[in-house]
């Protein structure tokens, strides 16, 4: 099973609007079948794996990290392909919560007299299926903030410089972190303040996220490395529905993507900004700041994974701070995070936090 | 050798104004005698360990972490004890910069016959030493600074609430830090926002370092905890000449000794604060905050050691920084610190960093 959770992480950030799901077929205590979520998210692994055994697959046992689904949808069910093969057993990490499945993946195998087991290394597949679950129950996609700060928690100087602040390994290590997700968003500050492209580099071939901008005037640069790029890989604007309509105009002829999002106060809803993104079929969204849209989100409670980049670097308080306002009362309502993993990354340390429960 | 180390950091904390030495001394491949610098700096590592060995130390090997002294001070030379024990060889980590000594007690064991090796884990004894040969070189101590901080950089909320960011565990591991320096400083603001009793609590019986306030106006609450000890373990106010002459007089009448220190502005300059404390002895000082004595020492270059502890939690921007204004005009001009060690404490993360070279 752990080897088909690793095949399954393949397909991060390249699989939605569907699971990157792993599939492994062993028959006889011999490895006959690998897959994963292919480009797109099909074909899906269990059909990957049962291309690669063939006949082989026959009696064989399938080791696969979500429940295989039983719905026609653009592919015919990976549950009637398991039966057609005749595969003597089934091993499931994680049931799949989708209201299309759930379970009837399972009941339709154990039906055709195959066997199922399920819930073997269940935390990890709900770890690394948990964009996908989320957009199943909340509608939304799974949220990644990364910040990349100073010791003292800026991500820039009182005059805006923050290139760089963390070193080439860290950086590097953030392009790696784009990949495994659907989409890179940041806020409309950081689009006009550092003109990022947000796409992969220095990762050799490799899919190019979506990028987001949650701008809610769409006051964006249109002379900007997203302007020039946006018909190359998609790029995506969360704005209030009364922005400039010059400017949406002129946003769509680039060739962006716009996506009209309810706002609150002069801020749009962090809450409303995610549904529309998981609406979009995004379920990982790798947020890098800035300020403000880091608090919006965190305020919300909408971060479920926090990566901090941490350079020994003192900025002082004019610098920009990595969080913005939060309207914090009382310490003890603070959001609170745990620690998965601390390393150092180059000079700099990474260290990885999750929501706390 | 790193036995010898080991002994002499045993010392640290509790040796000013001398070295924290260690001593080991080999007889035919057997530990003879063990030695480290006593409480208050006396007895030297090596009376100790010839103590130990008695009549085995002739034709002994000593390993010892730092030139053996040569000159009369409140004790004889150990390089004359260790020609009156007939050591056959002496091991030596660094050489003594202090000008009493500075060779002169390797010139006098030579002299005397004795084989003389040096440089044998110098880069480990100059870390171990570097508060005693700070204040010989430079006139003033180590400075580690440590800031316990929220994600962000936070040492309170916006309303002043600094209990608890961290965990218990990261807590009593200051306590250890605290223990291994001679003083713990802050500055005035900290003093009267926490109350702080500054003492090494829960560590079990072990000496307690002297507590340091920085303020230059010496308005600090004469019912507070530190007041309310400070008979009990040296309590040191660091002060302009301008402050306040009752205060002064009250301060010293409670039990506090007075430093008073030159001022730079609305400040007291923390080059000045420095010397004056390494005039007192100290070799090592511990700084806990807050941001604006953080500031000062990191503006000034006067931060040796930098120590973050960094808990999940989100403050937000209206939290106190754990840093304080730096007037930094350039990225390039920031100060730079290279990591030593980074991990897990308790739900925190504990990183040290030394000033970059």
């Amino acid at each position: 099973m752990r080897l088909a959770l690793s095949l399954g992480r393949r397909g991060q950030g390249n699989a939605a609007p569907n699971p990157a799901v792993g599939c492994v077929i062993v028959k006889d205590g011999r490895i006959v079948g690998r897959g994963w979520t292919q480009p797109g998210g099909r074909p899906h692994a269990e059909t990957e794996a049962l291309a690669q055994a063939g006949v082989a697959a026959q009696g064989a046992t399938v080791y696969v990290t979500l429940e295989p689904c039983s719905h026609h949808g653009n592919t015919p069910p990976c549950a009637d392909a398991l039966i057609a093969a005749k595969v003597m057993r089934v091993v499931i990490a994680l049931r799949d919560s989708d209201p299309r499945v759930d379970g009837a993946g399972i009941a339709r195998l154990q039906k055709a007299g195959i066997a199922v087991e399920t819930g073997i290394c269940a935390d990890e597949a709900q770890n690394d299926l948990s964009g996908f679950l989320l957009k199943v129950e909340q509608g939304r996609p799974l949220v990644t903030l990364k910040l990349a700060s100073s010791f003292d928690g800026r991500i820039a100087t009182g005059t805006g410089e923050s290139q760089w602040i963390t070193g080439p390994e860290a950086r590097r290590f953030v392009h790696a972190m784009r990949a495994r997700h659907d989409a890179v968003m940041v806020g409309g500050g950081t689009a006009r303040q550092d003109d990022p492209s947000l796409t992969v580099r220095g990762m050799g071939a490799t899919h190019q996220p979506a990028r987001v901008v949650v701008s809610r005037r769409l006051d964006l640069p249109l002379l900007g490395n997203l302007a020039r790029t946006a018909k190359d890989f998609p790029v995506l604007l969360c704005h209030s529905r009364d922005a400039d309509p010059m400017m949406q105009n002129t946003w769509r002829d680039i060739g962006a993507q716009l996506l009209p999002c309810a706002a609150r106060g002069s801020q749009l809803d962090p809450q409303d900004v995610l549904q529309q993104l998981g609406a979009h079929g995004l379920t990982r969204v790798f947020c890098e700041g800035g300020s403000a849209l880091a608090a919006a989100l965190i305020e919300a409670d909408l971060v479920d994974r926090l990566v901090g980049f941490t350079a020994g670097v003192a900025i002082g308080a004019e610098g920009l701070p990595n969080i913005g306002a939060l309207g914090l009362g009382k310490l003890s309502d603070a959001a609170r995070f745990d620690l998965q993993r601390v390393r150092q990354i180059g000079p700099d340390i990474c260290h990885e936090w999750s929501r706390a429960l």
